[in-house]
């Protein structure tokens, strides 16, 4: 020790597990992050970075398993707003008789602490990015920064006038709006979002990924997520929506491709030629019936997949511990194959892969020097994970989101022994109630 | 008021919402149960409720959902101690190189706190029923006698010998022994409970029926989990596990096929006109990829179904909340109709269609006067629950066994705001890590 100082840093967090998710997948028991700022600085044996760091602040979880912060691939977050206000319908009916009229009521504010009731759920089950597709996304980038959570926003486009930005062609303009505005924030990306390509022209689309070019970000749309879309595009356009996006130029490694739940073969060489990544809402895709998407053959060919939950009108909630779990499950019963996406890879999904589809991977999504310090404690100090043989079986097959216990990103203690420390969470909860009565 | 005397019970308990499950499917909002010991004797309008009875006890939940105790339809509780022991496995393999070894641990101390720590889960999550199947079953009776909640438990019964019983042909007699034992008490049935068609001899499973209709108790079996079983019984008895039983005069109102996932039309044709109930057992047949059960069509036909979790090496968890999610999910996907097993439809599995499969449907399973008080207290205060459009949407999609808030087991207040009121979690903790390191 003599003439040895200790290196300073901001925070040293220790739990019974650490879960790197780094490039050798490194796990330690006892382990310890060490963070400077918003930056993580070193990743180890509990006993080496005690010894190595004098922290201003320490986190000490003995029975804790900590795991880099999840991240919320595809979602709608204000949708929170409507959740269980309609289910159990066929999607069409769903959608012109309950979620369009619905969506008729929307403006600035609802968006805005619809998101801020989706954050405040996000954050307590472990979530800490997310990508967000919805209308007034200025709103939802605000709620976003102001709650401390990291997110990939984007408006919504489409061929009809929006009840935010007006007639189809404001849209772009709106969504280029973004991109300079939050340009080098620290926690919120702006993405370019046409909503499908049964609602954007050719056209449309085309400008879209014109835009994604100039401002160098992802370009995210839903794609494939039903039989009836890829028919209809193939009557249409000659083409399934992964052909006709291909035939658009429009297949590149910007691209995301939520759900992709009916590919075809052709559709999957495309996917995997193209360095495009995909979404995948399993609950999402089991709620409306949409079908199983082929995980397992578009992991195989090395296409980029993350994971999402989708909106709470179409889940209901944004629980990824619990999403892990039923995508591990549903790839199973799937392909009748029981080692197909185990624990360590359903995990994966939900950190490195949404985080590589996003365009993140170099700052979130695993536990390492130089990464951004969002990460996650999860409490297994109860009957549901004790005893422990396999951290990673634990948190997949028998963790929930209620199991998170503290949560950091950019280096922020956001959730701090399963309370909120970033916003008012009883505010928020009065004002969903609020704007939940207003809407009936 | 004046001239009229309340009428005095043991417990009221009030909360936002009661959803009864009675025959009418009553919804009082806000509602209350009124108890005298451990009988429900008035269910309805808060208000009148408490105009009508003094309470010895009153627990008033302003933001609290009431339904009927959750009804686990089958489960093999002690394998809490395997649970991460072995995942994403072949069947075979994960059987024979990993359960079966570590079943040969067993002993009764083994399977007593293994029970326990499985019954503090479950009770914290909401279930005030499991069925159990299981070695040592005189273990898990006394546990769930001990811990205060209801149990069907029975031996496992097979042509090899046992580590309990010792040889075959002492299975039966424990079995008998058993029943006698546990004749009349309030919490504790017994049911015969041979392994499979498998594992079982003709003359066996004939055996069982016998001492099943003798002590007039349920006829418990794994059926037709997976084709391979299904594949296996035809080539040696040349009929369908479900044909196999019914050629033994074993289909009967009795009977109660666990999993049940292989079923050809004529199966359905012959559990429909048999009477025999089904436990449903979605996750655990995803993880296994055995397949997916045709819920759908066992229902339209009237088969009673109830919901299971299985053990917790193939789950991992006893959350018959997610289970229920799963379980309205995967049908809808499995028939590709999102109308299919709606959240009222999947409720019910888990209540009154447990208790109609275990025999308990006089007892269990609803909320009306002469019921049993067996009820569960949900949290709705909590951003994935605000706001509430419809209950049972709530409870089904967006809930999970870490919002139950109380819990009642025949009256008696099991759990109080989330702690075990009646025995030491800490002790059994401790004690399943014990178990846990011996066992490695």
């Amino acid at each position: 020790m003599a003439g040895k100082e200790k290196e300073s840093v901001s925070l040293l967090i220790q739990g019974a597990w650490v879960l790197t998710l780094n490039q050798r997948r490194e796990v330690f028991a006892p382990g310890a992050v060490a963070l400077k700022g918003e930056e993580i600085v070193a990743v180890g044996p509990a006993a080496d970075l005690k010894a190595r760091y004098r922290a201003a602040q320490v986190l000490d979880y003995p029975q804790g398993l900590i795991i880099p912060g999840l991240i919320n691939a595809h979602t709608h977050a204000a949708m929170a707003l409507f959740r269980g206000l309609a289910d159990d319908l066929p999607l069409e009916e769903w959608l012109n008789s309950h979620i369009f009229p619905a969506e008729r009521h929307l403006n600035r504010d609802f968006v805005y602490w619809g998101t801020k009731l989706a954050v405040a759920e996000m954050l307590l089950s472990g979530t800490t990015t997310f990508c967000d597709m919805y209308l007034f996304a200025d709103a939802v980038a605000q709620a976003a920064a102001e709650c401390g959570i990291r997110a990939v926003v984007g408006e919504v486009l489409y061929d009809f006038p929006s009840p935010n930005y007006g007639p189809p062609a404001a849209g772009l303009s709106f969504s280029e709006g973004l991109c300079r505005t939050w340009r080098g924030h620290p926690l919120v990306r702006v993405a370019i979002q046409p909503h499908a390509v049964y609602t954007c022209s050719p056209d449309l689309l085309q400008q879209c990924g014109e835009l994604a070019d100039k401002y160098d970000t992802r370009l995210i749309i839903h794609l494939s997520e039903t039989q009836k879309e890829v028919a209809d595009c193939e009557a249409r356009y000659g083409a399934t929506p992964v052909g006709h996006l291909h035939g658009l130029g429009l297949l590149t490694s910007r691209l995301v491709a939520d759900h992709a739940v009916a590919l075809t073969k052709a559709d999957l060489e495309l996917l995997a030629a193209s360095g495009a990544g995909v979404a995948h809402c399993p609950e999402s895709n089991m709620k409306l019936a949409s079908g199983i998407a082929p995980v397992g053959e578009l992991l195989s060919r090395g296409v980029p997949v993350g994971l999402g939950t989708d909106g709470c009108a179409s889940n209901n909630n944004l629980d990824l511990l619990q999403e892990m779990d039923t995508a591990a499950k549903l790839q199973k019963v799937r392909y009748l194959d029981p080692t197909v996406l185990p624990a360590p890879a359903a995990l994966e999904l939900a950190t490195r892969g949404s985080a590589r589809v996003l365009g993140l991977a170099r700052e979130v999504g695993a536990l390492a020097p130089g990464m951004k310090g969002d990460l996650v404690v999860i409490d297994l100090d109860q009957p549901h994970l004790t005893p422990i043989y396999d951290p990673y079986s634990h948190l997949v097959y028998a963790a929930g989101g209620a199991d998170v216990q503290t949560v950091l990103v950019h280096g922020r203690v956001v959730v701090q022994d399963r309370l909120l420390m970033t916003f008012d969470l009883e505010e928020t909860l009065a004002r969903a109630r609020e704007l939940a009565r207003e809407m009936k």
